[in-house]
C-alpha cells in the first residue's frame, strides 16, 4: 500500500474501524483527519498512537485546550508543519481565542531566543536551580 | 569579558543593575538566575531579552504558569537542558504540581512522537484543516 | 547564477558531467536527482558531497537499504521533506517493504518521545552506561 | 515526588513494578535502567512507554540491531545524550560491533549535511519522486 | 481576526502602521514582507520583534550582509523555508554575490555533519577548550 | 576500539598520522582537538571530514572568521554544546572580539525567535520572495 495514502472509512478493516469510531466518538466529530487514515497503513501504530492520544490530551489536571497549546509548541519548534495547523485548530475547536493563540505563540518565540542565548553564551547550570526544578 | 562570565550586581553598570532590580522587583525575588548574569555582558540584548520576557510571560489571556509549560514544552524540544530546568523551576514557584508537569511531559512526549509519524508518512495539509485553524 | 536553479547534463562543465556520470553509473540509473542539479552551482560541494555519498552509502558492515532507513530516520528528525522522499524512494530501489517502511517508522515515532521525555524529566547519564555504551 | 528522582524497584507499585519485571524479562536484564525508573513517578506514562518500546523495538521485518540503530540516529539529530548512550549500548548488546557503529555514524553525518544543503539551497520537491517514495 | 492573514497597510491601525513605515524607511523599501502583515494581528509582538531586528541586524560590529548570512544559517538548521528564502533575498539585496552564498552554505553543511558526528561519536568537551572559546 | 576514545598521536596509524600532520600544518597549531582524535577510530571519515573543513573554512569568499560564525550559528541551533564551544574558540583564534561574539549571539537569538514566530502564525511564502532570493 502506498505511502502517504489514506485508508478510507469503508475500505478499512475491523480493527482499523474500530479505531476510527472510537476517535469520532471521543472527539465528538464526524470525521477523521488525514494523519490517522495515513498511519492506519500500520494499524498496530494507528491503535497505540491513538490510545497514547487518548490518554494524555483528554481532561485532567491540565485542561484540554492548554494541553493543544502546549501541543503546537513541541510541533512549532520540530518545525512541523501540519502538526501546527492540526493542533491550533482543535485548540480553536477547545475556545482557543485569537488572543490566546497571539500570547501563546509570543512566548514560543521568546523560549527559542532565549534557547539560543543560553546555548551561545555558555550559560551553566547550577545546582540551586536544579534543585528548585525538581522539587522535594 | 570572557564569554559564559556573569556580571554580579556588585560590578554591574547602572544600566545593567537597573535591569537587575527591575528582573527582581517584577519576579519577587532577592537573587537573579544566572542566564540574566551571563548575557549582561552584553547590556543591549539584557536589557531587549528581559523587556521581551516581561512583556509575554505576565499574566494575560493566559495564566503565567501555563505560559511557563508552554516555554519548558519549547525548551525540551530544542534540547536545552538550561531552559528546561530553569523554567520548570519557574513553573514550580508558580504552583505547577508535579501531577501538573507529568501531564505536560507526557504531552509533550506524544507530540514528538506524532511530529515525526507526520514526516515519515508524508502526510499532507489539507486545505480544510488550513481553515479550521485559521479561524475567521 | 540563481539559488535553487538545476544544471541541467547538456549544460554542465566537464567538471560536473564528471560527478554526473559517475552518480549515474554508481546508481545504476538513467537520471539524475535534483539535489545534485542545484548544487551542481557549487561544482566543489558537487564533487565532495558526491564522493561523500559514494563513499558512505555503498555496502559494508551495513546493507545499503539499512543505511537508507537511517538516512530517513535523520531527514525526518530534521523535518526535511524532499530528503526523506528521496531517501524513502532509494530505499524502496534497494527492496524496502512497506512493512519495513512502518516497523522504522514507528521506531522513529518512540524514539523522538522517548527523546522529549528524558529531557523533560531530566534523567540524567550514569558512568554505568557510558561504559556500557563504549565497549572496549 | 522530585522530578528527575528515581523509583526504586523495593519502594515501587504492585502496577509499576510490574512494569520493572516485564522490562527485565522481556531484556534479559537484572536492572533497570535510570530512564524507566525516573518516569516510574508517571506510573502511565510508565506503562504507555514501555508497551511502546516493547511492540516496535523487538524482532519483525527489521532486525532489533537495526532498530537501535535507528533509534540511535533519531537521538543523535535531536542531541539527546543520555538516549544516544543508552541505545548504543543496547545496539551493542544486540552485537553491533564498533565497525558497524562507525558507518552508522557516517550515514547520519552525510544525511545531516545533505538534509542543511537541500534546505539552504532550496532543493525543490518533484512529484516523480514522491511517486517512487510512495510505490503502489 | 484569522491567524495567518495579512493586516494590510490600509487596514492597519495608527500603532502597526507607525511599525511599517519605519520598516520601509529603515530598509528602504517600498513594501513590507508578509511575515510583519502577518503578525501585526499581534501589534505588541509586531512592535517588540520589529525593534528587535532593527536594534540587532543594523551596522554593527559585523556587517549587516554577514549578519543575513547568520540568520539564514539558523534559519537552514532550523529547516525555516520561509525564514531561509526572506534572509537570503535579504542578504542579496545587502550585496551577497551567489558565490559568497553557496561558499556559506557549504560551511552550513559542514557544520551540521560535524554536530551529528560530535553527538555519536560522543566527544567530550574539555576544559581547555572551553578556556579557549571564553578568553578572558 | 571503544566510542569516544581518542586516538593518540604516538598510536595512530601512518594515515591518521598524516591527517593530523596536516591538521597542525594547516591550522599552525602543535595539538589536535579531541572532535579528530576521536572519529580517528573511522579512519576513512577522519580523512573526509578534514578534507571537507579545509576546503569550506579556509580563505575564499567569505573571511575564515566569518566561517566560524556561520559554524557556531548551526552548532548553537544544534544545541551542540561541543561544536558551539570549540568553533567560538577557533573564532576567536581568528581574532573574533567579544563585541563581534556578542553581535553575532544576538542575531542567532533574533532568527531562532522569528523562525518560531513564522511556523507559529503560518506565514506563506510567496513566490515574490523567492524570486528574490535567487536572483538570476
Amino acid at each position: 500500500m502506498p505511502i502517504g495514502n489514506k485508508v478510507e472509512y469503508e475500505d478499512a478493516s475491523p480493527e482499523v474501524r474500530a479505531v476510527y469510531d472510537d476517535i469520532m466518538e471521543t472527539r465528538k466529530l464526524r470525521w477523521i483527519a488525514d494523519f490517522w487514515k495515513v498511519i492506519a497503513q500500520d494499524p498496530a501504530t494507528l491503535k497505540r498512537t491513538w490510545e497514547g492520544m487518548k490518554q494524555t490530551m483528554g481532561p485532567g489536571e491540565i485542561a484540554p485546550m492548554i494541553k493543544e497549546l502546549i501541543f503546537v509548541s513541541v510541533s512549532v519548534t520540530n518545525g512541523c508543519e501540519y502538526c501546527t495547523v492540526a493542533h491550533t485548530a482543535t485548540a480553536r475547536a477547545r475556545v482557543a481565542t485569537p488572543e490566546i493563540l497571539a500570547e501563546a505563540f509570543a512566548v514560543m518565540g521568546m523560549a527559542s531566543e532565549t534557547n539560543a542565548l543560553v546555548t551561545a553564551w555558555q550559560v551553566e547550570l547550577d545546582e540551586r536551580l536544579r534543585e528548585a526544578a525538581r522539587g522535594g
